[in-house]
């Protein structure tokens, strides 16, 4: 191994926070070394508990995840939060001054937050998300949490990582909450309804209940409902116990590793092709895919013959 | 050539609505012969104007859309419509029995309606939507409205194949409409303002305004905010007119060219990568994944090293 990656090794597992900042940077960007420092790494992750949080837009999703992160805190639990804004592919979006507010917040290393900044289409944010959070749980955090803001295919990716699935809602949000859950209710491990002091907060829990009983898990597990008031932290302990609740529900029934093996499916199928794709990149490289974008947009040569052609061609080179 | 296929692509470029039904079937599958289909339509596709329409839920796009619809079936052009609902991986969602009204409402040949069952993250719901786009395209539809429920990224990879993006915002959204405007903001032409006569529509247009004096487009277009009442027809027509007028600037500026150019170099590189994924779905195949997964899940090895060496021994076998 490069010596020089078995120096950050140790400085990371040592709990050194500029380590781990630079570490998480490598990966997120793909900088130099990223690869060998992942390979390093893995060994020593699998240890965390992951937790996944999502909602839509303005359902207290940061404050929430703060005020667990203060509570596993008080229990000398290390926080990792990796906060990603996936609604956002240009801009990065406000999500980047909350956490810089929050970083401020704290000056307990105890806690380490991180935004993620969005990537194209092809750059897997959801497969980034995960590289990051395996050099957090090499790092030795106890519990990391995943937070998306979203309620769409790319948040349902990310939060998929997770060991357990953790649905925000909140009252008042009318015909939209419909749309919502029919995406999200399958992957919902746990459901807060944040802000339950608002009016609303009881018909959101009879629509929650009444989607539950169309849809039972296989897994013996039905998916409690927490009320919170974040802001107050009103039911942040109650969250936790439901957390440790379905944490012990998975290792009774054994189904944290047949979860993590379903994950890695998935995972792996995305790095292979990832790997596949530079590949495929290196092969249009020197203004090849402009050229054949221009043929194509020409109506010169059609497109399905062309990418047969050079998938054929991989590898004969 | 197949003959069948040929037997087909005459069928389809005759109008017949029952063979363009099993041929965007036939593709949206990956059914047997999808691949053959599609190189023998794309030399017929690329005349219609495509439309991308996208906004959050609720926004009214679905009625938007058939106003649209029987507008330009006024003008004797026959329309195509894709209603993709990318917010809903597992259910399809309730936009399946919109659609199905909407299908039984019209007896007019000349709207041909297409509701896209969603697929999971590895399947490229946009790449699916281009190409029943070009099916469509090649049947001889003078225009083709992609319709796409959300706001995230998987709504902005559907709507960036368009020609002309409109996105559809409505009053009285609140806070959310903040984060759901950072991220489409860029890819709007025509901004509609749907539900103008609820409280509020003045203060969302003053929104767009404002974001849009910070980010001015490089092409010397500024999208107009066209006010409509769908459920009422009002507005439709200067919505209409606002379309025309973008495609004149497109014609104007040489930029529709420019545009399908860069569209094809995104598309490509995706269709390579997909096509990667299958070669890669091949070599891990008779429960190749899953073994791997057990591995990686126990920590016998490393999904790094292990991906880095399936990909290198690509092309030998």
């Amino acid at each position: 191994m490069n010596p020089n990656i078995q120096t950050w090794i140790d400085q990371l597992r040592s709990g050194d926070v500029r380590t781990l900042a630079r570490a998480i940077s490598t990966v997120e960007n793909r900088a130099p070394g990223w690869s060998e420092l992942l390979k390093a790494l893995f060994p020593h992750s699998g240890k965390a508990l992951v937790l996944g949080l999502t909602g839509p837009p303005g359902a207290g999703k940061s404050t929430l995840v703060d005020q667990l992160a203060h509570l596993y805190r008080k229990d000398d639990r290390t926080v990792g939060i990796i906060a990603v804004d996936p609604t956002s592919p240009y801009t990065g979006g406000a999500i980047l001054g909350d956490r810089i507010r929050m970083q401020e917040h704290f000056s307990d290393p105890g806690i380490y937050i991180r935004s993620m900044a969005t990537r194209g289409s092809l750059g897997g944010l959801a497969r980034t998300t995960a590289d990051v959070a395996t050099v957090l749980d090499a790092s030795g955090r106890d519990l990391i949490m995943i937070e998306t803001v979203g309620v769409g295919q790319a948040e349902v990716d990310i939060v998929r990582l997770a060991d357990i699935t953790i649905v925000i809602l909140v009252p008042g949000m009318g015909d939209d909450v419909q749309t919502i859950k029919a995406g999200i209710m399958e992957i919902a491990d746990i459901f807060v309804i944040n802000k339950s002091d608002r009016d609303g907060a009881e018909h959101v829990e009879r629509e929650i209940r009444a989607l539950q009983s169309l849809a039972l898990r296989h897994d013996g597990w039905t998916p409690p409902i927490v009320k919170t008031v974040a802001s107050q932290g009103v039911g942040t302990r109650e969250l936790a116990d439901a957390i440790s609740d379905y944490e012990e529900h998975l290792q009774k029934e054994n189904l944290a590793l047949h979860k993590s093996v379903e994950n890695w499916q998935e995972r792996l199928l995305e790095m292979l092709r990832d790997a596949l794709l530079e590949k495929a990149r290196d092969l249009m490289s020197d203004g090849g895919v402009a050229r054949y974008a221009s043929e194509v947009a020409e109506h010169k040569c059609d497109p399905y013959t062309l990418i047969e052609e050079i998938a054929a061609n991989l590898g004969k080179n």
